[in-house]
């Protein structure tokens, strides 16, 4: 493997880590905004909201990925995220 | 809506613009590595370099998200970048 092949490999490990830990925090956020929903009795999935986030995203948008592309990766964090909260509330039926 | 629930969608729109910045950035690298692998006549999908990222990703994960869920969300980017690829080699033919 010539050296620019694994230079660029390097930089895309670089990218995922820092990946990673973006989509971690996000999960913690979107579980504490979970747990005030909960508190306020408001329901926790909220199409609106999310519509509201990928416009955002789609507006920002400056390639090389299309609009469509980063509306199901998107789509595909949200419904992660979503898991998270149903298992949290699974664990406190369950307590 | 109360201010923490403002707060905390705040926090999560400022983590999806990086996201954006980020998944972008990658979709470049992996243009990139693309045209490289193009003029050395090798292969652009290599299932073995693929698990290597999942397994570096997974043996970096501290949660919450389970390593299925990285797992699925970073095949989900693979395929993105794949498609992107594909869709370079096909202007090219046609050029």
């Amino acid at each position: 493997m010539n050296e620019t092949l694994e230079q660029l490999r390097a930089s895309v490990d670089g990218i995922d880590s820092q990946l990673l830990e973006l989509l971690s925090k996000r999960a913690e956020l979107v579980h504490q905004i979970g747990q005030v929903k909960e508190s306020q009795g408001v329901p926790k999935f909220e199409p609106e909201r999310e519509k509201e986030i990928l416009d955002r995203i789609t507006g920002l948008n400056k390639g090389p990925f299309p609009d469509s592309t980063l509306k199901h990766l998107f789509k595909e964090i949200f419904k992660a995220s979503l898991n998270i909260q149903q298992e949290d509330h699974k664990r406190q039926l369950l307590v």
